[in-house]
């Protein structure tokens, strides 16, 4: 099924979507073929997940938890009348496969775990009735995962003001989500509540993530949106045309420090320097209490071909040295603020957020 | 004729070159090839040097001047024999015909009457007599550009310390004038009085003089660099990996604020940020006194083609908004020090420039 990219002025198109009952199957979105084109792919196989996660078409860490989810349930749709020792091994042997479709990819490991551990607990069902179970499960670490989303929209849009410029880097949106992201779910929110924002998505290189995933969710959305290159943020905020930025984040340790997508950094220190506020938005799960600072959070380095060889078309000299990291850590300090499903953390330091995260 | 890109060791590859007397020919790397391959052409008409500056074979404004002013040379090859006033009219049609080329080009003009004079002073000569000065000034054109960029390499190199690691943005080098540029000819006048420099330098998007060209002329010769995309800056600058920024400018106003490639403006917030010296290298000719500060210069804004499909593919989606502006001004207040032919100006205010400027 092929959707044109303009045509949804209601809801949204949803990343991911459990159709029928036990016997359904996973509709996604090919993220690999956006912004040029919104198709739809129906999983019906474990294998075609783990092709999906393995090859990008699902991106994202809690969209991969989801997938993965459901991609159990698929894999064991022919499982149903086994004798419960065979039924196990079957589901052993179908979330060891799916881990290893993103091997590092942390929500994807959690969602596999926690539905190995329901499947233990029903020791009164058959299969049939704990394969009914799973489903269940994987439907509700989607609903948990839309409901984080919301909760975290409900609280930033608070700190956007009708008529502002935002300004966001890479993509923490509806498409890494069940649900409505977190860095767009704060702005998506403010939109709902009546808020004219304009916002301004930084392109993101050198994946494109803002270019090819954040624009598109915009447009979708019919948020005005403006594409910029990453090198013109500080353009943008010399011409004040925003006053406030809202990024997601990949991991946030103890004291705040953020690891989010390269050039995160720079999008703070710019901000500062014009006096604008820059807030960070994810769930509580993406809080690592075990580390100190920013500093014990390692940086993933990537292939030079990511920049080197980006749009189809060789754009620098063979055998030139590359340096490629996939994230930095902006430090504490730069943020104004930690927006979760918990609350809006101000100021930013160890104590407010043992706070905040302790209270439940 | 192709040249490997690794096989020059010793004196680079020419940007352009006149080869033989009055009636040789241009001869000039097609840079539209860089950095994949580096093939030369050799024009014989006025034609194909306007050809070569429309399409960008050739660009950076001193670059082009020289060029245009070799297009003149070639254009009035087969009227050695004409009479004064038909050779007046050849001139003046190939002049204005050369100045199409590229409407906005402030050294093409320059250039172009800088010939026109001449020719038009030398009232005793015959036409060929005239043409054979004509190549002569453009020779001198082609010279004096040749020692602004070793002057400034001198002058420059002294603020470069052995082991250093040196940020650029886009290109300023060889490629851009006749002689070694402007910021890369500091680096490499650095790098021949034996001081041991590692370059990064930003891809620069969305055109990529950056990956395209700033690193092939460095890989030429030897210099060590390391390509990274605008937004991973920040992150350098945090990891201690460079020491010192220097770019080039397009136009500087009477208090020292520099117009350069956008991204240069978040460049400089950053290096403050870092506490790290920000360089600006530019001749006396970039300088507009007219101007009292940057405010005044126009910022030119560009295709979205350039950013939405930048390198033959789509990456962003049909209708996107886009801002695309392709300066940004730097204030006088981020820049260490002015790199001119005249010498280093430091502090960076009116009346420093003034002085300098004053001194001839």
């Amino acid at each position: 099924m092929t959707l044109s990219a303009n045509s949804h002025s209601g809801p949204p198109v949803p990343t991911l979507e459990w159709i029928g009952d036990a016997g359904g199957f996973l509709r996604l979105i090919d993220q690999t073929l956006l912004p040029v084109e919104c198709r739809h792919i129906e999983c019906r196989t474990a294998e075609c997940v783990w092709e999906a996660i393995r090859t990008l078409r699902v991106r994202g860490a809690p969209a991969i938890g989801v997938a993965a989810a459901y991609g159990v349930v698929l894999g064991l749709q022919d499982a149903l009348d086994l004798p419960r020792p065979e039924f196990d091994a079957r589901l052993n042997s179908v979330t060891d496969y799916l881990a290893t479709s993103r091997p590092t990819a942390v929500n994807l490991f959690w969602a596999l775990d926690r539905l190995r551990r329901v499947a233990v607990e029903e020791t009164d069902l058959d299969s049939r009735q704990r394969h009914a179970r799973l489903l269940a499960e994987a439907r509700e670490i989607e609903r948990e995962d839309r409901e984080m989303c919301a909760a975290i929209g409900r609280h930033g849009a608070a700190l956007l003001a009708d008529g502002m410029g935002v300004l966001t880097h890479c993509n923490a949106g509806a498409l890494a989500t069940a649900g409505d992201g977190t860095a767009l779910a704060v702005i998506f929110a403010a939109a709902a509540a009546g808020k004219r924002l304009h916002v301004y998505a930084d392109e993101t290189r050198p994946l494109l993530q803002g270019a090819r995933l954040t624009c598109w969710e915009l447009q979708q959305r019919q948020v005005p949106v403006t594409l910029i290159c990453d090198s013109m943020a500080g353009q943008v905020m010399r011409e004040r045309r925003v006053q406030a930025v809202v990024t997601g984040a990949d991991r946030i340790a103890a004291n705040g420090d953020a690891a989010n997508k390269i050039g995160t950094y720079s999008v703070a220190v710019l901000a500062r320097a014009h006096a604008i506020p820059f807030y960070v938005a994810a769930p509580s799960s993406t809080f690592d209490l075990s580390l100190a600072t920013g500093a014990e959070i390692p940086i993933e380095e990537r292939q030079p071909a990511e920049i080197t060889h980006g749009f189809g078309r060789q754009t620098a000299p063979d055998g030139i040295g590359v340096y490629n990291p996939a994230f930095d850590v902006t430090p504490a300090e730069y943020i104004s603020a930690l927006i979760t499903e918990r609350g809006v953390i101000r100021p930013v330091n160890t104590a407010s957020i043992a706070g905040a995260l302790a209270t439940e």
